[in-house]
């Protein structure tokens, strides 16, 4: 049930409907996560220029910066652990006839703010 | 298992509890989301004081301007989509004895960032 | 199910792993929410400078402030709701073999940002 990333916001919405309709259920939700502190799963509009608008956005309110004490343990990340929060960790879809119950625009995405390293995504299935 | 609304913040507090109710279970959880990307389902404080602030703050922090790239699209309301991501798109409750298991000032909150459309909540509960 | 707690982020991980393995539930989801609406659980990193740089940037963006409408109900807590929904009010983690499913540096933690009486976390596991 993982799946891997590198970078920025990509658009995993068909990897999630294939977990659910591996996992055969029909009525339920499904949970989906970064398992990493510096990413998000988040949901909302596959346009391009938005995820540029979220990315400008992201850097105006949680700004890299040389003073983060979090810095003093090596790491120069801190930034990506603000912008993860505002994005979010996790999102919750229902699951009905074995579909994800969406609304006419929502997709789902996982954001990528410290893109060395090979990072995951949960997706779990429960229901019946 | 929708509800209709059009603008600002709404208390739809009643609308999930009435939800749960008809649903019949008694221990799981509500999962309560948007079904839109320019609003949002939150938890907080029934205030009316409190809801400007929120407007205000969101105003602040995530402006409406006239530069955003997803305005290329001809679209004008990139500033919605950032107030709802700062809000966050979904709660999900504890459901204890067939109800909402609140702490003594928890409300869920409807929140309506590019208001002209008919627009959607999803409620969905699981459990026993 | 309830914790109390008194101030700052608290690292309450152990507490929420104890309740999943008292519910006996093995293969499912983990619901813990703040019951309060002025404080955050949240899921990030355990590292204390990155909890001074949370405070620090959470102050930043939503600061205390003499001029939020919501004093006038005699409340001076306006920046708390502000800054608990930057932080969120809940996660919500899979439960995999009677165990949190957690990337590698995830930890749970709870937010208070308006810190002189009790507290409490709703921990609720659902699944079989």
């Amino acid at each position: 049930m993982n799946t891997r990333h590198e970078k920025e916001i990509v658009n995993i919405t068909d990897q999630v409907e294939e977990a659910v309709r591996k996992s055969g259920v029909k009525e339920g939700i499904v949970l989906v996560n970064a398992m990493h502190i510096t990413s998000s799963v988040f949901i909302n509009d596959e346009e391009s220029g938005l995820k540029q608008d979220f990315m400008k956005w992201l850097e105006e309110i949680a700004p890299v910066r040389p003073d983060y004490k979090h810095h003093q343990t090596g790491e120069t990340n801190a930034d990506a652990h603000l912008k993860r929060t505002v994005m979010g960790r996790e999102a919750v879809v229902a699951v009905t006839n074995g579909k994800l119950d969406f609304g006419p625009w929502e997709q789902i995405f996982y954001g990528e703010f410290d893109g060395q390293r090979k990072k995951r995504v949960l997706v779990k299935v429960i229901g019946d």
